[in-house]
């Protein structure tokens, strides 16, 4: 999707500027400060799973491999509980010493904002702040079980759900629906025991639960413990991103992402206007309350 | 929330044809034919639960519990696979004969239109229907595991989920935030071996998921085999829908009703405007495709 051009150094401090800025951004603010991306589009990983799962660790090591593939390459982590700060990883054993000088990386964590299914409601604008500061790669680390799979899958080109030994229990669960979610699934930590039996019932669900576009949903073992995986996994991932690619044109995506995008900034917007400055006259007719949110919303045009 | 008053019967016809042309209709139909509800506002209690677990054969056993309640009881089906057909539950051993042709009863399947977190996108319009035509109490059934519930707990008041014996794998996965999603958990088909122990995990699991509210959630076993627990399910809904009430007032409950389908239909607006008219063009800067769209609205108000 994208290839080195001339590129610009990357100001980390802009970056970071205009990450927290999206953050807490209104609707307008976004539309104000939006910049066209300046090269191609990243290619955009998400990492999602229930919690104790081991995914920034896997994404610790995972970030090695991808840095083979990326010159510019970024780690968005939406955790309440996220354990980045300053580019490490805190309370692993294992520090992200090695990597988090490199000026090749960019991490940053940043906390969950009240949407209802489970993922920030700008998860969208953040990643798209990533697309105009010419990363070749973004990976989004998640939290959750269920809801969130749904979500991620609007806002990545490929998803991985990371599993574990003892998540026997769920994949009982997901039968309903989120295997379709995933694109690959990691059975991490496979050097605790059960591991095996994790990874043949998740090939057994895959192999009941038809999916539309014949993608061949790979499952991979990895374990920090015994540093081995990784390289399967990044390799699965480029798999997947071929198989993206001869399937999308760079603009079918653009315009994908540029319309998740606006649908989000509506949404957001009209709840701020109903649940803000509505909120006390909510008791009138449907009709009229419509109309004069639309109003509202068009005074706020140019 | 509504009382006996001057009631005028129920048109059956015109009510069929309302959530007909609500299942199918534009943003702008809705708003033409919109009503305001004739008298006070139904209570909702929302089924839901995984395929096979028996919601359809357990809420035609809790109808006849709830027309003790009700003067005017609906049930709307949202389920691809819904087995109701002409007020009857097909391949039920028991039909529902004895309340088909009750007067009081309004049975209505209605197929699900794709909204990705597994309802439908006009639920709120289909419900708004039903309070207009004078209902006292509407229950909702809906498919799923997981993003469901959450979608389900803006819409109505009382969200029962219903489990059977099998679904012990389903309890694990739950924990992390599907148990507080739920007000009262059914253990259907109780006959079932494994019935007790499942229940005992869900009471486990409650004990340990704090929920804010402090509304202390029910397990109810019940079993259309030995036609039992549908009276105490029965109880239990009134129960919670005497808090609800004791903590909310009807202008509340009518004001944050009126706030989720305003935002639902401009959602859905918008949608269709970017999906629809704006797909070709979703190649321009980001602030000048949420101008034209916002364009586009403006010049429907009126």
């Amino acid at each position: 999707m994208t290839g080195p051009t001339d590129r610009q150094p990357l100001d980390r401090r802009t970056l970071a500027r205009a990450l927290s800025r999206s953050a807490n951004a209104t609707v307008a603010d976004i539309l104000a400060h939006w910049q066209p991306p300046r090269r191609g589009l990243a290619r955009r990983i998400g990492i999602t799973g229930a919690p104790g799962t081991g995914k920034s660790t896997l994404i610790s090591r995972l970030v090695r491999c991808r840095l083979a593939h990326a010159d510019r390459l970024g780690v968005l982590a939406i955790d309440p509980s996220s354990p980045y700060s300053r580019g490490a990883i805190l309370g692993d054993r294992i520090r992200m010493d090695d990597v988090a000088d490199d000026d090749r990386l960019f991490i940053r964590s940043l906390a969950s904002r009240g949407a209802h299914d489970g993922t920030s409601d700008n998860i969208a604008d953040l990643l798209a702040v990533m697309d105009a500061h010419g990363f070749d790669e973004v990976i989004l680390e998640t939290v959750g079980v269920g809801q969130t799979e749904y979500a991620v899958r609007t806002l990545v080109d490929t998803v991985v759900l990371v599993l574990i030994p003892e998540s026997g229990d769920q994949i009982q669960a997901m039968k309903a629906g989120l295997m379709e979610a995933a694109d690959i699934f990691v059975v991490n930590k496979c050097d605790l025991p059960g591991a095996g039996r994790i990874s043949s019932e998740v090939r057994a669900v895959l192999a009941r639960v038809h999916r539309d576009d014949r993608w061949q949903r790979r499952v991979v073992e990895t374990s920090a413990e015994r540093a081995s995986g990784f390289e399967a996994l990044s390799a699965a991932i480029m798999e997947h991103q071929a198989w993206t690619m001869s399937r999308r044109s760079e603009q079918e995506v653009r315009a994908a992402r540029a319309a998740h995008q606006i649908k989000e900034l509506f949404s957001r917007r009209v709840g701020e206007l109903v649940e803000g400055e509505l909120a006390q006259r909510l008791d009138r007719p449907l009709p009229e309350l419509y109309a004069e949110v639309l109003a509202r919303l068009a005074t706020e045009r140019g």
